[in-house]
């Protein structure tokens, strides 16, 4: 299938991810394609949350928003991170003003002995064909990368049943039902692995674990309930590279750096800090605090410039630090990719 | 005033944070006056939660109540940071399963030129006399926290309106409106020192300043927003110990440091990254996993044997990382404490 796919023009991001050497830094943004776009707003009013993610062709197009739109190197399909609790028969539905809710949540081990890790392919065949025809459509133009949660964070949403802000209920199922819990995150891993692998075959050319829920873990227990997860998932997924934001995790910069993989970081982690943890060994992606595009389109430019300054230009790639925020004007998203693109080594 | 109160039985608080040789740190609970105890939630069931606040002999009792059930070192005055943006004008309301709302929030520099420095003393008349009957009925039992939010927090509710996750209007006010948003941190800072000196005149004998919000903002922001108005507050106040907990501040430690005040931790910092960042120079809190609490009474026990070991036993005060959770069963609080005073170095 990959193969069919037109020849691809800006490989910037591929190369920063292998650690070659580019001309400048690629830049994307999280949550690039949204809700601070006018045009994205106006599916927004025509369709639901899970419509936009289970039609192809409105995935594709939601996907495609932001590149005609910024010119960022780089699209990230459009989908969610619960759509894997969806395959594993969680009902799921976003609530306005609350977020996802989980609606049979994880209440005792017989609700986590009746899960089996389900054929990806075929429950989430919608996020392939979105996949297919994104890669049909970009022509080229930019790689495309796809996503899941990291098992930690569905393991948050699947025992809570809800956002929360620290999720004690998630955490206390661990601490009381460790063998259960355990079985749970594998199930979430085996599962992850299956649709990232699933994703690859379709057409994705590089892929996101987002570990939202990473902060909210001691070192110990990061290492214990986190991080195991997602190296069972780096196990059985190598044909692309792969970025690891776990959000908050800056103590464990160190540690994930020796598996080699990409690492997404937070605005709280100077690039002085993240370089000299992960040894200059991995390549960054990062980490322009989202509420600074509220900056004036000067003050953004120069944020940006000096942000490349601190991180080097090579091995790094130029992103947010979280996701995007709806009010974020169009110029000002632009102003960032725009900085990065007339960036000039002094 | 403070003259007439009886001697103070347990010093093990005033000494550890003066960097004096203690037998055993001395333990105490971020909102150990709370939720989790049954006492406590009769009290709920009959008063409002400024009633409570505001009814000298309430909060007194309620202040008590963890002294006599689970014997910590020391007692915190039970009020609520947001009091100071009453005293300041401001009208809140605390609103089931949202938290605090500022029903008149700052929306121009406008809003902030109407602000002044009240006369703290007398609008917050009710804190001081709980402070003094504290004092009182515990007859020197263990000393008594005073306590106040940080500017950057206080600032983010009477921005904001309530409670959110990113906090990014109240960012955006800043970006957008710097000299109006540090009028306001000022006037917040102003306002702090005099209700911290006012507690301090009525009985405190030490005091912490939370920072709730601190972990929103990358190191340079904190470095412009949060510290430079705690610092403001620190200047004014000396006669009693302070503790400054901005939680999510790890990357400010080394510098807070440099103030010689002691430091509070969440529990994603190690006590070796602690101690290596502040350079051994100040006294740490901290930074038990409040949701670890919910292990087993021998896990507990364990756990916080190797936090002490880790941190030492001198200029070290046992806590938790944050607030303890309304569903800690009170066996487990009380084998937290009782971990601490079983301590033996090894």
């Amino acid at each position: 299938m990959a193969s069919t796919f037109q020849p691809l023009q800006n490989d910037l991001l591929l190369k920063a991810l292998k650690g070659e050497t580019v001309e400048r830094p690629p830049v994307w943004m999280m949550r690039q394609a949204g809700r601070y776009l006018p045009e994205y707003r106006k599916l927004q009013e025509k369709y639901s949350f899970f419509e936009r993610c289970e039609t192809p062709e409105l995935a594709a197009e939601i996907t495609l928003q932001p590149i005609d739109r910024l010119g960022v190197d780089a699209a990230i399909l459009f989908s969610d991170i619960l759509v894997v609790a969806q395959a594993l028969g969680f009902e799921v539905t976003i609530e306005k003003g609350e977020g996802p809710v989980i609606h049979n949540p994880v209440k005792s081990s017989v609700d986590v002995d009746r899960l089996v890790v389900p054929d990806v392919s075929d429950r989430l065949h919608y996020v392939m064909d979105a996949i297919t025809l994104t890669r049909n459509e970009l022509k080229g133009r930019v790689p495309l990368i796809g996503f899941a949660g990291a098992p930690w964070t569905i393991y948050c949403y699947l025992v809570e049943g809800h956002c929360s802000r620290n999720f004690s209920k998630a955490k206390q199922f661990y601490y009381q039902n460790r063998e259960a819990a355990e079985g749970l995150l594998s199930i979430i891993a085996d599962t992850t692995a299956d649709y990232l692998n699933a994703q690859i075959k379709s057409g994705v050319q590089a892929l996101q674990l987002f570990d939202s829920w990473a902060g909210l873990l001691s070192p110990e227990d990061f290492g214990r309930i986190a991080w195991p997860f997602i190296q069972q998932i780096l196990d059985r997924v190598y044909d692309v590279p792969v970025i690891v934001f776990a959000k908050g995790s800056w103590y464990a910069l160190e540690s994930m750096a020796k598996s080699g993989v990409a690492l997404g970081l937070d605005w709280t982690v100077s690039p002085e800090f993240a370089r000299k943890a992960t040894n200059g060994k991995v390549t960054l992606q990062g980490n322009f605090d989202p509420s600074h595009l509220l900056l004036s389109v000067a003050e953004i430019k120069d944020e940006v410039r000096k942000m490349i300054g601190r991180f080097g230009s090579q091995r790094y790639i130029v992103n947010l630090g979280h996701g995007i925020l709806p009010e974020i004007p169009i110029d000002h998203a632009k102003a960032f990719v725009d900085a990065v693109k007339e960036y000039q080594e002094s």
